[in-house]
């Protein structure tokens, strides 16, 4: 008899699972179940699809239900919520919304990819209409349905993170005035200051207001549809608030089934990606993953890790032997006419866990000076002091940064230090990079300091 | 009393190497000698100052002679021509083209940095009017002031190496007609087929005539200034006609004095940057570099390196102990709208090394999926069969393969199987990569055959 293979949770991790386990053992019965509409979605378009530069949602859909089906042979189930799983038993206990009925389903191994959630903070009035979070699909197919039928002006985003800096693009590309709201005394709190004034400094040139060391108090809503924000600096009137204060692991069902957690309540996990429970795995925005700069588990949910990680789960359920080796911390974001990026450890997180580093920023371009469409770069690069090996670095600049970050993130998983980054044989023609790279010129100055 | 430093040759290596010895010991006496005009200059930007992008000469320049006399306290003298060296007596007599007169140099200390000349194969003919070479300022001034007085419609470009791309690029788009002649069957020798098969599409389609396995066998001028050319394949009347052969090592003055040579008649250095004769160094594109992943001394001129080399010679001079690591036999073109890069050794380049290795070659976008703009790219990564290290790796794509190839290039560094390849995490947004990475998706490839 064929085995039963359930995955909790079809986006990005859930998806990965079920294709990987299905292509490496074909006779597995693989069922994915899924609470919303919608499977393997982009989730990291949605800003973009309401900028309407991705026109329809269904253009976010990497591989559709019956596709999956048709040509994968995996049974996707929408609209299924997996409520608890019974380990000695083998069995998860669902509500199908379709039928609106209660079922059970049998498994042998389970990969519960049940993703995060948004985190909504407890503030009056943040239940009204014209507030949104950005998380799902059906979050973002919200939000544009808002916009057309709303005659939307004046927009406010809480939280300067990620998603909120291309949300402020998003609603100044689509004409709207934007004012974002930061708790903290800093924009972009994973990356330190050297390279968030740069992008400070881009926000204010494009019209967007910053409020920071600003807390919201709360929400009103008017009987024209606006609605008033209370904060520790003032009041504003806008027609729409997005939220983008961060996400938390959706664990609960895991919890309750004995899963033990780790940072931030996600699901432990181990190198193969099981959990403490027999035959059940974890992977993606519910579970930890190892960083290999600390040595430890850490949880930063990111689309990248929970397909990696996705892909491993799924490996193992079907009789492999594959292990993950581990997230850099690596980040990048578009911020209008900018890219952002991050890896290994910030100074501030370095300095937090203990190390004993120093840093170099250094500004240079990106392109020979004498090549037209140059633009400035900043690097950070922070290093262990005693030895001088990579423990990180920041960029922000007009071109060039996602895949230069990327040059540092294969540095840290072999142990580099600054002396052997800065004589790398980099790839040069005046299109791409002067002939010293700014990398290079960054840990050049670096080494100095060691 | 203070000791004396001179350096053959003031363009990359060159002026590295005087600016580094400078700064690092101020009492040297550092004397730079060039046979031209100009130094300091950005021969990696003769194409596009002859396509006009790049208006005036001058701004190819890093650094005006004057400045180097008076930000730098370095005396720079140019048409001075070396011709000899005396390594006993710490001699070089030389020709002083300004004042028609020999002159004599004593050194301490002597850095031979005089780069590399253009191969003008011996074709009857060549010496026409309208044939020219492209490797110094003065070439690029010539081949420009030719285009602004002559009519010049048809061209024709022998030889289909990197500055023969980059020249097709360039006189189509001064709206020439343009004919690719090749000598071997394939265009961009240093690539594998798969890569150039993708360069010669774009080629066509943008109107280059490419000949193949073609062979030159003279030139002919018309009293109309047409110049006839004969090949094995034909003959064709042009304008103007330009050579992309290939460089040879300037080297002979050293030798004379008794330097070694290694590949390609290049001066041999160790990875202090010296020479075999006591206290004479040399660095660029004159001299030897070791390829990390052969452990040979080969012959591989870049830009890039003549810097890096050129800044260790001078450092060396000044009582340091640097070394060079090595380079990795990286470039980078662009050819119309392709990025074309490559790092360590092509399949055939490792199989005629006597490897035994495997490849992979994977089409992916650079791009996720539903992000507009998104385009091809094809990765091919060459590995060690038995465990699976990397070797080299070839890429060409719309966008995003310049600093793409880095990413192979820290990881020949580094020692890195293609399985810790296909396990980095990479930076991820939508308008940069796809969720996996086309080299995450080649290494995932790849790890197949191992």
């Amino acid at each position: 008899m064929s085995e039963n293979v359930v995955i909790v949770g079809g986006v990005a991790a859930g998806m990965s699972a079920a294709s990987q386990a299905k292509r490496r053992k074909p006779s597995l019965n693989v069922i994915a179940l899924e609470k919303t509409e919608f499977v393997s979605y982009g989730s990291c378009g949605l800003p973009y699809y309401i900028m309407d530069i991705i026109k329809k949602h269904t253009d976010l859909i990497a591989v559709t239900k019956e596709k999956f089906k048709t040509e994968r042979n995996i049974d996707v189930q929408t609209r299924i919520e997996a409520v608890s799983i019974d380990p000695k038993e083998g069995k998860i206990h669902a509500i199908d919304h379709n039928e609106k009925k209660d079922v059970v389903f049998p498994y042998d191994y389970l990969a519960i990819t049940t993703g995060a959630s948004s985190i909504k903070p407890a503030i009056p009035g943040i239940e009204h209409p014209g507030i949104f979070l950005l998380r799902t699909l059906d979050d973002g197919i919200a939000v544009k349905g808002y916009i057309k039928s709303f005659p939307v002006k004046r927009t406010a985003i809480i939280g300067a993170g990620y998603i909120g800096m291309e949300m402020a693009e998003v609603f100044k590309g689509l004409g709207f005035e934007v004012v974002v709201i930061e708790k903290m005394p800093n924009i972009l709190g994973t990356m330190d200051e050297e390279i968030t004034s740069v992008v400070e400094k881009t926000l204010e040139s494009n019209g967007v207001r910053i409020l920071k060391s600003t807390e919201v108090k709360s929400f009103d809503r008017k009987d024209s549809g606006m609605i008033k924000i209370e904060t520790s600096n003032g009041g504003f009137d806008v027609d729409m608030v997005m939220f983008g204060t961060g996400v938390k692991p959706n664990s609960m069902i895991a919890k309750a089934a004995g899963a033990l957690t780790g940072a931030h309540d996600a699901i432990l996990v181990n190198e193969k990606m099981e959990t403490n429970i027999p035959h059940v795995y974890s992977a993606g925005d519910c579970a930890t993953a190892k960083h290999i700069v600390l040595k430890k588990d850490l949880y930063i949910p990111m689309g990248t890790t929970a397909n990696k990680q996705g892909r491993i789960a799924g490996a193992n359920i079907a009789g492999g032997d594959e292990t993950f080796k581990g997230v850099a911390g690596t980040a990048v974001v578009k911020v209008f006419d900018l890219e952002v990026a991050r890896t290994g450890l910030t100074e501030k997180e370095a300095r937090d866990y203990g190390f004993n580093v120093v840093s170099s920023v250094i500004t240079s371009r990106t392109r020979a000076h004498y090549y037209p469409g140059s633009k400035p770069i900043t690097i950070k690069v922070v290093i262990d002091k005693k030895k001088g090996k990579l423990m990180g670095a920041q960029m922000v600049g007009g071109e060039g940064v996602a895949k230069r970050i990327d040059i540092v993130v294969a540095g840290l998983y072999e142990g580099m230090t600054v002396g052997e980054l800065s004589r790398l044989d980099l790839s040069y023609a005046p299109q791409f990079a002067p002939v010293w790279d700014p990398l290079l010129v960054a840990a050049n100055d670096a080494l100095k300091k060691v």
